[in-house]
């Protein structure tokens, strides 16, 4: 299985991050990574119950991206679903569709979650290999962070009993296949203002499919054999 | 679809209240029982957010069995599973077990989550239908009645919405998608003996993936540019 690190974008309320450490230990997680959070106190250990331990041992970070570091897999949560297919960043799945898709899978996993009023910012998410939303009520389809933490915990734990073993491709790996992905596109002068749109949604087509080193090594074989007879 | 009715024994903590309020209308349900609760106040109001009509309406209720009057089904939730299936009292479904067989019913259902601390008595238990238990870490499985609401709440909401509504590529889509890959490892003379397995693998990524019409397309674009390049 994965390991998991569960990464809070500037928390606001430090009841909530008590409250995420508590359902991060009753399913079995033990990582979490705090960017730039409010202060931790008297409430976070309350609602953190018997899981203390969880609060004491989180790290700190000034900024989300110093939390990524050595990162395979990055996962956005999102609680707005795409009305319009056509906004790559929001082909997102559902909690059980993301466990059925770490199932197996070694590598180093994080989840994060955004902001209590404004979630993850743009630019954020287009960090992210792939976005999770919780199917909810069009009234109001805005969980609370620890609610959201619940349910995506849950699928984890519930599905982690089935398996296969296969070797999946890393970040470094993933990353390589992106930079022939752009060459590419500069090679066969894909129109500039599209440029960076396409490359995003490749990125996210990759993250949804989740490739094993033999898809990724084949993947890159196509696209040298590509480039180097577009350059002919 | 049955209609729910969300039953809290004697809740002692008036945030809890607020906090099932708010999982309640962010998966549509409304209709709330408190039996003989704590203080409902300012506390309840913050933590209900956008859910403040759930606690206004809600029912308040001297004992259980008022709360259960004119239920068809009624269903109880405990944190401790059974070791052995012998207790009549504990042989439990879990969150998805119980979505499933509610399913197509139509019938008053109360859910009914127990007290902070000691959860639901024994002759409390004794008076449900069928009981929940959402499958947690042997280590702390004790979740949060907010938490726990969460996860059923979703089960059941999941299940009721089955296919997310997105516009996905089309079997013609993807055959058109898969030509066009072959002529492009046809054009930039991919090996003879790899073709097929190549051609096999990315049509099981796509197959992961489930492209949108919008990526099928942005794809396809991708393609044609590839190809009028080597062709030049």
């Amino acid at each position: 299985m994965p390991n998991y690190k569960v990464i809070l974008a500037e928390p606001k309320f430090q009841g909530n991050i008590g409250a995420v450490a508590r359902v991060m230990k009753n399913f079995g997680l033990k990582d979490l990574i705090l960017v730039n959070p409010c202060e931790v106190g008297d409430e976070t250990y309350q609602r953190a119950m018997h899981a203390k331990e969880i609060v004491d041992n989180a790290e700190i970070c000034k900024n989300l991206d110093d939390s990524l570091d050595g990162l395979d897999y990055i996962v956005g949560t999102s609680g707005i679903d795409s009305k319009s297919d056509k906004k790559h960043l929001r082909n997102n799945l559902s909690p059980k569709e993301f466990a059925s898709k770490m199932v197996g899978l070694e590598a180093e996993v994080g989840i994060i979650f955004g902001r209590e009023d404004y979630g993850l910012y743009n630019d954020e998410l287009k960090r992210c290999d792939t976005v999770i939303t919780i199917p909810a009520s069009g009234e109001y389809p805005i969980l609370n962070i620890s609610h959201s933490a619940s349910i995506i915990f849950y699928e984890l734990f519930s599905i982690q009993s089935k398996g296969r073993q296969k070797r999946e491709a890393s970040r470094f790996e993933r990353d390589k296949l992106m930079e022939h992905f752009v060459e590419l596109l500069d090679a066969v002068n894909y129109p500039e203002h599209k440029k960076k749109n396409t490359t995003v949604m490749f990125q996210r087509i990759l993250g949804r499919a989740v490739l094993s080193k033999w898809e990724f090594h084949t993947l890159m074989g196509v696209f040298s054999k590509t480039l180097k007879a577009v350059s002919r």
